[in-house]
């Protein structure tokens, strides 16, 4: 399963939070599974196969059914709107497997159940089906994050460009345009499939990789499919509907308050006036009460840490320097101005985070690697990988004698092995789509020749593997790292005086759905390992969610962006905050520090350094009081928007920990469940608002929140008039 | 235990909701004996004595201590505040009986475990102290009923007069003061209570009256003192006490956005602006949830229908006719305007829903009477009763034989007959207090004359005994009919040149308070009675509750006159309806209807009639289909006051109806334990607020509602200035 979720800002970013959030959602499914199949789960340590062993594991062509493409087309498109949503509010997506595991498993079972009466059904509702159905809906919503419109794609922008004085010249903006968008996704979100597709067997069952995410879901998806499983399934969902609705109520409820800006729940001042005006306010954005039951405690408390220190403390510090540091002329939104601060020092402690986080995944992934071919660890069954031939699978000459394999594992290799997908396939692929793409991109983004993109496709496949290894070891994508390294690279060999910028970005873009994918259809490789699933019905599966993605975000994209006026305007509905961190990304990578204002250099330095050291302490003190220190990538969202959010999903974290409290095991059971109900229910909300918006109709009314000297004025005013 | 509650414009409003209340409230606390006691509920049948044998009683003066007036006094102010908020709002008062059952035996309870664990406790906490504290709670918060502060006390002031052209000269206005407002309580609030103390063996034991209210308060009573009923009582209590935090921190929350007129959820235009112009408005206040779920479905259905009807039919229509049936000129708070409409058809409403009831029950209690005495109806022990006396009781000559008494009957009248109270404390304490009252009162009315209340001081008793034996037999108290009764004959004997406006309130409110006090007594009575709580005792408490009364009650309603500058006007958070309502009867009784607008006095005519057919509707149908056909008296509220606060209370409806449908056996164990946190939190919350408002204190912010339109001219003007 793949990771779509987390900050959008990059996928490294993404390793924390899914690591931390892979973490919580396996010990939830495991203890779904616990509860639910309380007398197979002692059988669950010998064998879960045992138990679907009297089950027919349908041949791949049957685990590819069409009404498994048409829920997974619905859920994608609503899933889409769910992370289109948050890339351009925050950019913090949640995982979504649970939420599109149990809509998945609900729309397919009441599909069958009515057929059944109607006795039409053909074939039965199988876990491998299920499995393809997620595979599918998360390879889907997974290009509404790599797509890059929260970040580098909408930052080619006029939008975004207009926001800082530098580098916003015609040579680089680039209008986003439904033609070019989908052009460029279909031409560069294949080749991270082909690239990892022969390594397979090597990752998923020589290494052994764990793949978190994956197995979380095949847990699920398993647990879901034993008669135990499906009732608490059925109350899950009942419970994720009701929370659907109400939270896609309120959401229309809302609507109506919201003629004009500053209007509305969204301005709520629950603290007062003061604390609004400092960001400090409960938006009653249920999306995000439900993001924060989701994502684990560390991450919500980091956020507030974040906001305490930058909007309670250093921003208005250096406003009392306003006229001082900086011009006091500059309008609010200017990137020189007390805005810079915000922005700079947020890239500051993201890179600071990613450098990290990078050294430390990769050195791990090296040093994983050299154990699994030198030093012949006895733990692992040492092979001497070929890559993913059928002829040599069986054949792998075993050096030392191998632990003897359960029995689920021998029926699973056995499962994952019958059904191959020719080498030839691969690299016949990969190299077409390469050439296709090499001629492609250069038309559609002037500033990129054709060697950059060859450079591009050859180094591609390595990081596209490391990715793919990396995550199945720690859970955590470093598919933004990547992209920022190319930014730098490309940007700077491309110059300023090209269109390095744009360049830059479009290079991010590149590589971000390479590696992106690459991890991704693994970790599916690692569910569908575990559910039987054919690794060609995944394979098949996620091709065609990721060019059922590669339609549907561009054209949602397009609906908010036509939909919202202020789209990416700071202090907006929609400020989609990463496409200025990536814009300037750039243009510091291009253009060089000159831009910053006074002493900003110096505390991005501080800042950048101190995200390092935060991270180091952690990893030297240990899980045990590591979960105290707060996460440096979390603390720097908040630096640019605020801590509304924040509190939020502090909201989110309190429900389930009283809830907890009260019923511990009802909590574990339905917490995701009324999380997912939350967070989908709002982004279904987004659809018709949207298309209101589209259509001209405005709310009727201002729900405005005025201190008590201006109402009175405002009163008299109206008065008058 | 007394009806301090339903419509303080009158008792005999009272009367439907008590009935229907009171039906509920038994039902309700019957199921909880029923569950609580499960075991001792087919015993009950039999004896509930049986299970109290081993316990004793102690003696009268024992019952009376210290702790039980503590906390009396206590919850007295709790509710006075409550009843006095709901006096000014809407003059909708429900049961508080539950509440203060509950919260009595909380405190004592928590008081007599602390002592324990000290190894202080010198007597344990019994029924009949329990049975002493709501004796006393019930007379202190009656008398912020009966003192007419919502109704003809302040219908004396300026400020109401002032919104009538008629009858507001210096002669017919009385400001409210301090002084004039305890001194006038204490001459008329005890009248009542001597006047019917001989008469409660007749009504108690020899007539067996039911009374409603005071059966289910011993009932109630009765299961908290049984040791599983204790332990629900306890659940109870802790659901209270969630509900009240809640709705005290809803309240303090909101006091924040209430910053001017129009500003905060009070105001909320939750189905829209031009709903909220015709009043249909959720306005998110707690206190009418929660008598919602408290009042019958019935009363909360007819309100809306009467809001309905009233705001979003006729009234529209009439005002089309504005400037043909009435001048266009008019200020919107004038008589002479649409305003007229609204009160006077509500006046006539409810007169004719007064009438036809005032009939109904007098015949029933001659009937009655006619029975006991004559027909001698084998169904009850027909005795000849002689007034009370100790000697009498014992040696009352029974004519036919009396069916065989029960175990319990035994033992309550054994005890309810061993403590007397001497019928010449009751005759001298009537004829001391009447001389001393007929001094008196013409001295702080000078509109009145000493035989004006010596006429009244002679009529008095015979309207006391009739009304508690009404209450006993159908639990309608018709305390404000006699009321009305007093405004238009003392107010035409008096004259209008004399001040009879004037005259009539006060000689309502003399009436009022004998009448209400005499049933509330009798209604105590019959709870000691099954609870065994001794007479002697139940008066005392009665005495002392009534005393606190006539002081806590004009200092609450003080708080409120000074800290709410727009008390009793149109339109503000205090508009007191009923206020205006009965100064306008009393005008109506002098004047006669020469100040009403065009058309409003057939109008009046149709609505009169129209009240007094539906009540015989109602009769004639029967209960089956009754409960289909709205109450005349509850649709006449919303008339003046628009649908607001029937949308709240059909929320409270809804909110037990869906409970009721999840979960039928906790949804009636808690029901009345949350409203009652709901009702008591908010009242709670109105002492911090009007102190705050006394000293001067304002909320920082207005939540305000606009138009579209006139946002966008208001944000223009803000930018400008």
């Amino acid at each position: 399963m793949a990771t779509a979720r987390n900050f959008s800002g990059g996928r490294e970013e993404d390793s924390y939070y899914a690591d931390e959030v892979e973490e919580k959602t396996t010990t939830a499914s495991r203890r779904k599974v616990g509860k639910t199949m309380s007398s197979s789960m002692e059988l669950e340590l010998e064998s879960v196969e045992k138990i679907f062993e009297a089950k027919e594991v349908p041949p791949w062509q049957k685990q590819l059914t069409v009404r498994a493409f048409v829920v997974s087309f619905i859920l994608g498109v609503l899933f889409t709107f769910i992370v289109m949503k948050l890339n351009l509010t925050t950019g913090i997506i949640p995982s979504l497997n649970v939420s599109a595991g149990l809509l998945g498993f609900f729309f397919v079972k009441t599909w069958t159940k009515l057929l059944q009466k109607s006795g039409m059904l053909k074939q039965p509702f199988t876990r491998q089906e299920n499995t393809v159905i997620q595979t599918c809906v998360v390879a889907t919503s997974g290009i509404a994050f790599s797509g890059g419109f929260g970040s580098y794609l909408f930052g080619m922008s006029d939008t975004v460009a207009k926001q800082s004085k530098e580098a916003n010249s015609a040579q680089n903006i680039k209008e986003p345009s439904l033609g070019w968008m989908i052009g460029f996704l279909f031409v560069v979100s294949f080749l991270g499939l082909f690239s990892v597709v022969p390594l397979r067997k090597i990752m998923v069952v020589d290494f052994k990789l764990t793949y978190p995410s994956g197995t979380a879901t095949a847990h699920l998806i398993n647990s879901f499919h034993t008669p135990q499983g499906a009732k608490l399934a059925k109350k899950q969902v009942r419970a994720l509907g009701k929370f659907l609705s109400f939270s896609f109520l309120w959401g229309f409820f809302q609507w109506f308050f919201t003629a004009g800006d500053g209007c509305g729940f969204v301005n709520y001042p629950t603290f007062g006036l003061q604390a609004y005006e400092h960001k400090f306010f409960f938006d009653f954005s249920t999306i995000y009460v439900g993001v924060g039951m989701i994502c684990p405690y560390l991450v919500n408390i980091s956020l507030l840490v974040g906001a305490i220190i930058s909007w309670g403390l250093m921003w208005p510090l250096i406003n009392n320097q306003k006229g001082n540091w900086y011009s006091a002329d500059l309008p609010p939104s200017s990137l020189s101005g007390l805005q810079g601060y915000r922005i700079f020092i947020a890239i500051a402690m993201i890179l600071g985070d990613g450098l990290y986080n990078f050294i430390k995944v990769f050195s791990r992934t090296i040093h994983g690697l050299y154990n699994q071919f030198y030093r012949k660890d006895p733990s692992i069954t040492t092979v001497l990988p070929v890559a993913g031939g059928g002829s040599n699978s069986t054949s792998s000459t075993t050096t030392t004698l191998p632990p003897p394999l359960t029995y689920d594992e021998q029926r699973r290799t056995e499962l994952f092995l019958k059904d191959q997908i020719p080498i030839w396939i691969a690299v016949g692929g990969y190299i077409s789509i390469a050439i296709v793409s090499a001629i492609l991109v250069p038309h559609i983004f002037h500033q990129l020749s054709w060697y950059h993109i060859v450079v591009i496709y050859i180094v591609a496949p390595v990081l596209a593997f490391c990715n793919a290894y990396g995550t199945g070891l720690t859970d955590w994508s470093l598919a933004s790292t990547y992209g920022k390294l190319a930014i730098f690279t490309i940007g700077a060999w491309v110059g300023a005086s090209h269109g390095g910028v744009l360049a830059g970005l479009a290079a991010c873009g590149v590589i971000m759905n390479i590696v992106s994918t690459a991890s991704d259809l693994m970790q599916d490789f690692k569910t569908g390992y575990m559910t039987l699933a054919s690794p060609r019905s995944m394979f098949i599966s996620q091709v065609i969610g990721t060019a059922m993605g590669c339609v549907i975000a561009p054209c949602v994209f397009w609906l908010f962006y036509k939909a919202f006026d202020d789209l990416g305007q700071p202090g907006s509905e929609y400020p989609a905050p990463y496409a200025l961190v990536f814009r300037n990304m750039s243009v510091l990578g291009v253009e060089g520090f000159s831009a910053l204002p006074k002493n900003c250099l110096m505390l991005c330095c501080i800042f950048f350094f101190a995200a390092m050291l935060i991270n180091g302490l952690r990893d030297l003190v240990g899980p045990r009081w590591s979960k105290f220190i707060p996460l440096p990538m979390a603390m720097a969202i908040p630096f640019y928007l605020g801590g509304y959010f924040a509190i939020d999903m502090c909201v989110g974290s309190l429900i389930l920990y009283v809830w907890g409290k009260v019923d511990k095991e009802k909590a574990d059971a339905f917490g995701p469940a009324v999380a997912s109900g939350l967070i989908c229910g709002d982004g279904i909300w987004t659809l018709p608002s949207s298309i209101l918006a589209l259509v001209g109709v405005k709310p009727p009314i201002c729900m405005k929140f005025l201190s008590r000297g201006v109402n009175t004025r405002v009163d008299a005013f109206l008065k008058k008039n």
